[in-house]
């Protein structure tokens, strides 16, 4: 599982793109495939320099934590990583890691994509018995979506309870918004990261441009710096060679390609990660869901009226446009959107199998899928609901506290 | 004493303008003159847009602060600024303002060159009795200088004990360092302030390149945002109007130019200016001091044996070179480093016409007006040398702990 040292970590290769305008474009503000297409996973790998997770190493996750893999695990949602063979060493040794995540509060409510990077969490976090950091990136969104400061702040508050809401513990969880958290050892290490990456850099991982504000380019040592644990003295003093693991999106590797690259510059241990894909949106795969169009997404705030609705209407079917030809052909399910979402949240394995044959032959059609996707996705949505509403601004406050956790690791 | 509206504040107007290398160039972190020869402080005036400091200004603040204009005010040692009579309307209408300085920490001792904003500044709290922020960037430091954080550190509270024993006023005087203060109402200052810059602009400014790295394009901001008074929460909440005055050598300016352009589109008032110009090496009147050339500067630790020493062998004298030459033309005291130096220090004006008189006139030789000044630096650097020995590490804890300070405008 050696990283091909020739690709590994290459900085500055290029992230989107953009010679040819049919090439797909991957990096934290765009995801488009080739010519309104799918994303290709496999170039992605490629072109980052990134591993596939191969079911050995599923396998592994399950002897080491005698927990059964997570569905996103088994079923291949998080399908590339970093090191992430070296984080199981580190286990199996008896030793401990940290995890960390985030978010960028752009929007008042949560579509499902969003609790995709969470619901793993929680189950690495419950599997490993790790402790976790979860950065609001405020600061990235009041520049990037010119929101104030204080809607930025505001976001990222309400945003928080919709995390807590997932059931992460709070002994083990600290969660931290930039506005509130930048600052001592965590300014630090921004300062020793950015003295190791020049504009050059930035544009070529990044591909900003010589317009955009100094913001934007001062940003990405923010990011990078919670994948050193030297950044939160009140958690893990004294523990700088604990090693980061990193679950996210893989839009967001381009940060830590970077982050990879200067850590050993700086005597720091490179933060290790695990992948997913892009949840699709609704009207297709061909990238990650539109904040602007509110059709394209699921929202957790989505009544089950509103989650019948949108399934009904606008979830892609790969069934055939007559009951006849449905009959005869089958499904296409490479292009079905109810069954690729019923792929992340129905975890039942028997039954994906059933629905995926009996779809696929044209013996079961797209409403009866649709009908179940709806009842999966309700009940889902309703319980994050009920999550969600028992968060108060205390537990928020608690969660957020600068405080140790003594119990973090055990 | 209006601002040329097509000069004023005009970013981007090539501080260090280098396409014929015969230019001056002055920026923060390089003043050289033309061909080796003085700094033309009239071009700098023009070429920054900002107003020469006129002797009706200099009557102005004594009448309105009772008290004698201070000797680097009424020779023109600082001679510009910006908007300063903005500042002495504020103060005339009974309402304050408070000042702004700073240092960047990158050298254990000081010269007397670093002495001057200090002095000066002193005598403006001591005058108008307003609140006094005092900036040390450490973080600069560590990216210009490459020093470790540690050692920039360190070095900031090394400089924190000489800025005190120049006399500040605990009960109005508040001194940061940026490793330990960015963060909170600070940083958020700095998003605003990063949101309207562009990374032409820095260019523009600063002479930034592709291949600087991402902290120096980060910077400005953080010396931009002590300006604005939402910065110190503990000492400004609510009064997000107070104007701010910055004492400063002109090498500062583009800053300032920059964070005057900036302050209105988020909502707050330009900060003012008084700036000077810089004080001469002992080999003569060029540029600033070189920290590389020991024997360019005398420093706050030289004791007076050492300070003879270098006034006797290195202070470029306009006396000629023969006594006979020297009683027949008299010292040219254009270039005469020992009469400059006196400008600065030797406070009796009577006595100082004096010298210049007789010493013009070649009624006074070199090694007498040397001798004189000798016995001015040295009492001013003993009297720093006590000052700095009485200044404890509780001192500067007290000096930098982030703390209201209720009688700062009485």
């Amino acid at each position: 599982m050696a990283e091909d040292p020739k690709k590994g970590d290459a900085v500055g290769s290029g992230v989107g793109d953009r010679e040819g305008e049919e090439e797909q474009v991957v990096n934290p503000w765009e995801v488009t495939a080739k010519d309104g297409g799918k994303i290709d996973y496999d170039k992605l790998i490629e072109k980052f320099g990134c591993q596939r997770l191969e079911e050995s190493l599923v396998r592994r996750v399950e002897r080491l934590t005698g927990h059964p893999a997570h569905v996103f695990l088994r079923r291949g949602v998080f399908f590339a990583h970093r090191d992430f063979n070296e984080i199981l060493d580190v286990y199996e040794r008896g030793e401990k890691f940290y995890l960390y995540t985030g978010r960028g509060p752009s929007s008042e409510a949560l579509h499902l994509g969003h609790l995709v990077p969470f619901m793993f969490t929680k189950y690495l976090q419950d599997a490993f018995k790790v402790p976790l950091v979860i950065q609001l990136t405020d600061d990235e969104k009041c520049m990037w979506k010119n929101l104030t400061v204080e809607e930025s702040k505001r976001l990222a508050s309400e945003n928080a309870k919709d995390i807590i809401a997932c059931g992460f513990d709070i002994t083990r969880t600290f969660i931290f918004s930039d506005f509130n958290y930048v600052g001592g050892a965590f300014y630090e290490n921004m300062v020793k990261v950015a003295k190791c990456v020049t504009f050059n850099k930035v544009v070529g991982i990044f591909g900003f441009t010589n317009e955009d504000h100094i913001g934007k380019i001062s940003f990405p040592p923010v990011q990078a710096v919670p994948s050193f644990p030297s950044s939160f003295p009140h958690l893990f003093s004294g523990k700088d060679n604990l090693r980061c693991l990193i679950p996210c999106a893989i839009d967001q590797d381009p940060y830590f390609r970077m982050t990879r690259d200067v850590a050993p510059r700086i005597g720091y241990q490179k933060p290790a990660l695990i992948e997913s894909s892009f949840f699709p949106a609704l009207q297709g795969e061909s990238g990650k869901m539109s904040a602007s169009d509110p059709n394209s997404a699921i929202y957790v705030t989505d009544s089950s009226k509103d989650i019948k609705n949108k399934v009904n209407r606008y979830a892609f079917s790969g069934g055939q446009d007559s009951i006849e030809n449905h009959r005869k052909y089958g499904a296409n399910l490479e292009v079905d959107i109810p069954v690729k979402y019923l792929g992340f949240f129905l975890e039942d394995d028997a039954e994906l199998d059933h629905i995926r044959k009996e779809y696929g032959a044209g013996r079961m059609l797209t409403g009866e899928v649709k009908k179940r996707l709806v009842e999966v996705l309700s009940e889902l949505v309703e319980r994050h609901q009920r999550a969600r509403a028992a968060v108060t601004d205390e537990m928020v406050d608690a969660f957020m506290a600068v405080r140790p956790l003594p119990h973090m690791f055990s």
